[in-house]
């Protein structure tokens, strides 16, 4: 039911994403994807009194809508894989505590809804589950004062430094449907350049996402203008240039690449520095703009990987530097099995 | 291939675990498991310059010696799932960094051995990876300064605190195999019964092991007894006579229970006040104890819980309660089906 190839799954039976959910935050909202958000809030706090537990509730919303635009209670989810940038994935684990499903905790960093997406495809595809959730989120306020400095403390941030998206996505995936299906995942292997400054995190992922990226062609043997588009989770602007100098070097000119975190704040007039970033950017671009296009026929085939940056507040301070990891996943508007059948 | 019934998933071709390793540091050698450990360390800093780096190092040494039982080299092994306890996971982070292999990070504290054993089986059995290994581990020292006070501050335990364990433990998973097996998985769920006082763990999770323990009994219509034990990962004193009220109110009364916690020290002779802990702890104990008797056929078939605390210093801090999930696997030391047909 699924050919591996090197480090790449084939499904023969393609699963599905049934539904999907996008939820982001004020900025989100002001920035160009947010028709295709499903809830945003002007308040980031969410009324709640902590950021953690904010974040914890534009994941609960996410869950739900997803839920709801498949017309579906949760006692029909098999499982629920899920994961966030919190100390100890809090996010998640508060989520999950009000809710009755069995749950599974990831830890990827941004890279996240890739590697859920690609697990969730895997348990699907084999029958092990019947309908799975893979759900991650991200908080900008929340982030930026475990991982850099509270926000009343109000340090500049440097141009390499990438902006936290404020935002949740979450995918249904089950064994068969109408699509838009997953076809191949690719889980990625750690990759460190040696970078170590927490302000470039783009950097430090650019070698993960070019590593999976080259991995996923050798396997399968598919040329990048296979896919109407490649899109790397959040490496930005920096992580960006450099993922096409690093290609570059193996002979491949990407033509049809964007990157997440480039796509959901409007470089130019929202003032991210060198793009988005956190675990709920490339989950919400899934499910904001990449999902919607491929269900409307726009977008036919494309990857999508998720970026991850690996360290913790702990280890800068050790001076350690950032590991990367990228998970790839294949995604199809149709099943092209049923096209050559049909 | 598997048979999902409730939340329980029985696999008609029951994965193997087909080669196992446990590391220890001082006081684990010290304990009366020593002799199941494959490498314990007198020093607990590995001659590492932090104690983060000693984590990582005591996990690198426990997959490279499951690797060398199995006489594998590392490219033969598909995916490795991993995590630990260190703020975003940089225990097992940093240590795949030094390897070059498919990594799916996990977070699920201390449930992260029966969580990554657990997904490791469902991919094996339907094929989707060739070999997986399946990973975590705990460190006294990174685990004290991260959650509560750095050694160096000299704070007094509460007779409910449990001892993290300076451990790690790592399974090699495979479609087929000689054993011991693993017959069926329960995905648990979060249950939160108030408990906010970070020493006392056990009393946390107990509610979850509860849970997943009805849950499974419930699935299958099987009874405690038909087991030669059913092992919890790490209540501790206080977590187990907890464990033992709730299932006596459901009618059960276990009488071939043991705590992974409570085997790993010795109560009487080595100050761990309530017992053991920490992801590394029941899977020390699984390594180094239970997956040996199995293949001895000592024990024939068990059900092997660990059980995660899912909070942060952070939603400690914000005086939060404290959720707890424990996952389940069923472990056979023969397949049973081949006894039936033999």
């Amino acid at each position: 039911m699924a050919t591996r190839r090197g480090d790449t799954l084939l499904f023969a039976k393609p699963p599905t994403i049934a539904a999907f959910g996008a939820v982001g935050g004020k900025k989100e909202g002001e920035g160009p994807l947010a028709a295709g958000f499903d809830l945003l809030f002007e308040d980031n706090s969410l009324q709640q009194d902590t950021w953690e537990k904010a974040e914890t509730t534009l994941q609960r919303h996410c869950l739900e809508l997803t839920l709801q635009k498949a017309q579906l209670t949760l006692d029909k989810v098999s499982l629920v894989l899920a994961g966030d940038l919190q100390n100890q994935c809090t996010a998640s684990g508060y989520d999950l505590r009000g809710l009755d499903v069995p749950f599974a905790g990831l830890y990827g960093a941004c890279s996240t809804m890739a590697e859920g997406l690609g697990l969730a495809a895997c348990l699907a595809s084999a029958g092990l589950v019947d309908r799975a959730l893979a759900l991650t989120s991200s908080h900008f306020c929340a982030a930026e004062r475990q991982f850099r400095t509270p926000l009343e403390y109000g340090g500049k941030r440097t141009p390499t430094a990438q902006w936290t998206a404020t935002a949740a996505g979450c995918c249904l995936v089950q064994p068969v449907g109408n699509g838009p299906f997953v076809r191949a995942v690719t889980f990625g292997r750690v990759r460190d350049y040696g970078v170590t400054d927490i302000n470039n995190m783009g950097a430090a992922m650019a070698p993960a996402a070019a590593n999976t990226i080259l991995q996923y062609l050798r396997d399968t043997g598919a040329r990048p203008g296979q896919f109407d588009a490649i899109y790397t989770g959040d490496l930005g602007l920096v992580g960006t240039r450099l993922l096409h100098e690093l290609l570059s070097a193996e002979g491949i000119e990407l033509t049809n690449h964007a990157d997440c975190g480039l796509l959901l704040f409007d470089q130019k007039t929202q003032q991210v520095q060198a793009g988005g970033s956190g675990a709920g950017c490339s989950a919400a671009v899934l499910c904001a703009h990449i999902l919607p296009e491929l269900r409307a026929g726009r977008l036919r085939r494309v990857l999508f990987l998720s970026t991850g940056a690996l360290m913790s507040q702990t280890t800068f301070l050790q001076k350690e530097s950032i590991p990367g990891i990228a998970h790839l996943v294949e995604l199809a508007g149709h099943d092209p099995l049923e096209e050559e059948t049909a």
